[in-house]
């Protein structure tokens, strides 16, 4: 990418430092998951992923456990992969990639954010951690929505991605289950799909 | 895309209904756009293009002309360009395709936003109009922030999208104008880049 100096030019340092951000952010769009997008022969990215997962937040927020900030949810899911632009995806039935994850993620947190604005910044990385963090009703239900929804892709192109990997059904049975933390209701849904789809 | 009848199960019709939606909006990731992904050679999708907006107005949001309620900017850019899945996109510099594009938009939202429960579909339905009818300040914003990124992308991008159409510095300023309504400090910001990098 070329540097930013054509905004040089730009009276306000803040709104240069937000305008670097979001043309950073752009690289969330080659982040590539391991689910295929529906009616296209392609790998899904994190950014079309991210905004799906809002949108879901907007429709499914009533089958949430505890009662939510809808508002925040949308925050938490719009911000939550962003780490992955430099610490990339790791696919949640490969052990060995996660383990190590926590420390590429919080360098990748401390830079992408740092390039806001310091007030900015900071509220970018509490919404990254409390996501990751899993303790608020917010949070849990976004990450009830970041399961539900591979399993979703899964589903209706006949379980490609979980076939392609030798997913088994009581590895994504058990890799799922806490979606029941967020939403007993979508876990029941997810189970029955799972069980359906999955056939050992 | 293979049928819903896996769902069918579900106890629920209302989640039912409300999984058929998130199934089908899947299809914005394969809706392309005239601009390119900085530093991929490739269009731009508008799902990932609306998770873009949606990040860019928490960033933003205190640069809009009049003091705005950020969630609803935010919802109202997560649903902005579904009715594309119907309709397409309509690359703002094409008069002739943007006539009649109200009239299929009209259809695409009834049809779309029509798989909702029907509360939930006036929901969209509403924050879709109040989009293209860009009255509300939320609206302008939002709408501000729409015009701004395809600015930046082609500032990147060597004018890529621009040179491609033969779009003119007197063109690009004249359609994006209306981004002072929303924002005077974006518009002024988009001059100055549109001046610099799109010279006839």
């Amino acid at each position: 990418m070329e540097s930013l100096n054509t905004l040089g030019e730009l009276r306000s340092a803040r709104l240069q430092q937000q305008l670097e951000f979001i043309l950073e952010i752009d690289r969330l769009k080659s982040v590539l998951r391991r689910s295929y997008v529906l009616d296209d022969n392609r790998h899904e990215n994190s950014a079309e992923h991210s905004w799906h997962l809002a949108v879901a937040a907007m429709v499914l927020a009533e089958h949430a456990k505890e009662e939510v900030d809808v508002h925040r949810v949308i925050r938490l899911l719009l911000v939550h992969d962003l780490v992955e632009i430099d610490a990339g995806e790791a696919f949640i039935y490969d052990d060995a990639a996660n383990a190590e994850k926590a420390v590429r993620e919080q360098a990748a947190a401390d830079r992408i954010f740092g390039l806001l604005p310091a007030e900015q910044a900071k509220a970018f990385m509490d919404l990254w951690r409390e996501f990751e963090d899993r303790q608020s009703p917010e949070a849990k239900f976004a990450f009830s929505l970041d399961r539900l929804m591979p399993v979703l892709q899964n589903v209706f192109t006949e379980g490609r991605s979980w076939r392609e990997h030798g997913i088994r059904q009581e590895q994504a049975l058990s890799k799922n289950r806490a979606i029941a933390d967020g939403s007993p209701v979508l876990w029941q849904a997810v189970e029955s799909l799972i069980k359906q789809s999955l056939i050992d």
